[in-house]
């Protein structure tokens, strides 16, 4: 009884994407309603040498990208960081969540103990697909979604974690009984 | 081939509460370097109707505490929210690290499939063990440990991504090889 490395990476990261996507909707809304310009939102930041909010959905797209090509030993596609718009965000997005919905289970399952090294902060670093999921690419991932959460929500937009973490239907279940 | 339901839930909460102990460490330390009383940095919030940091270390313990003991099928020991100072902050880290620590593999993993209803947003959810843990457990963590470390960023301590992440020797990958 246990669970596999695909259901605990691919389909996380994917509803991970599609909550922030849920995220910047409002944003681009609550800019619109307040007449605000988006990029006032798009470049925001917590503190001026954090990074803003295009970048931070540009890293949560990196994290996941990058962790599932490492897990399945395959190359990411590079991506580059060109987003000035809600929907070139959207759009980094969906390429992002299209990479993912092509990975086939069996490329990540059986990655728990496959040896690799990282660089984390310039550092090479030891890894198995277990230790690097479970303390460095799912920690990353969420940091940078919440981080853009947390933007938003500095900023005045009316997000609420229930946004954050997305609706509870059957889609997520069945994503990852498969 | 594949991960455990204990590997994926009781050291990935007992390292990320160990990481937001440092980060607490690090707030203590700036707060007296510069002569700013640590209530200043525990109030601090990013928006007013959003939680303080207090509040956040707060429940970083509860939802870790709640998803072990929800997955394991006993009840959680209830907390007093009551922590003012940074002593009591790292006293209830402790205290859900205790709880954690304590916790037998046994009784975590195989509860995959099991099914259970949780209030979320005051709506009665219902989860299977492995939806409860991919899709609301973790990302509620490493949500409030997040949201913890953007306020003392946007409050100028110079905690870093490093910090959040934590340290990558040998430690981690001993506890979930056992």
């Amino acid at each position: 009884m246990s669970l596999s490395m695909y259901q605990a990476s691919v389909p996380v990261f994917v509803r991970g994407l599609d909550n922030l996507a849920v995220l910047l909707d409002q944003a681009e809304e609550f800019a619109a309603v307040r007449q605000i310009h988006p990029s006032v939102l798009i470049e925001a930041r917590l503190f001026p040498d954090m990074f803003p909010l295009a970048r931070q959905v540009q890293l949560a797209s990196d994290a996941a990208r990058r962790a599932v090509a490492r897990l399945a030993g395959i190359k990411a596609p590079v991506f580059e960081d060109i987003e000035v718009t809600f929907a070139d965000l959207h759009e980094r997005i969906a390429r992002t969540r299209e990479f993912l919905d092509e990975i086939g289970a069996w490329r990540v399952d059986g990655s728990e103990s496959r040896e690799f090294a990282v660089k984390v902060g310039g550092q090479e670093t030891a890894f198995t697909g277990l230790s690097y999921l479970l303390s460095f690419a799912l920690p990353n991932f969420f940091f940078h979604v919440t981080t853009a959460y947390d933007i938003l929500r500095h900023n005045g937009v009316p997000v609420g974690k229930a946004d954050y973490l997305g609706r509870f239907d059957e889609h997520f279940a069945l994503a990852i009984a498969s």
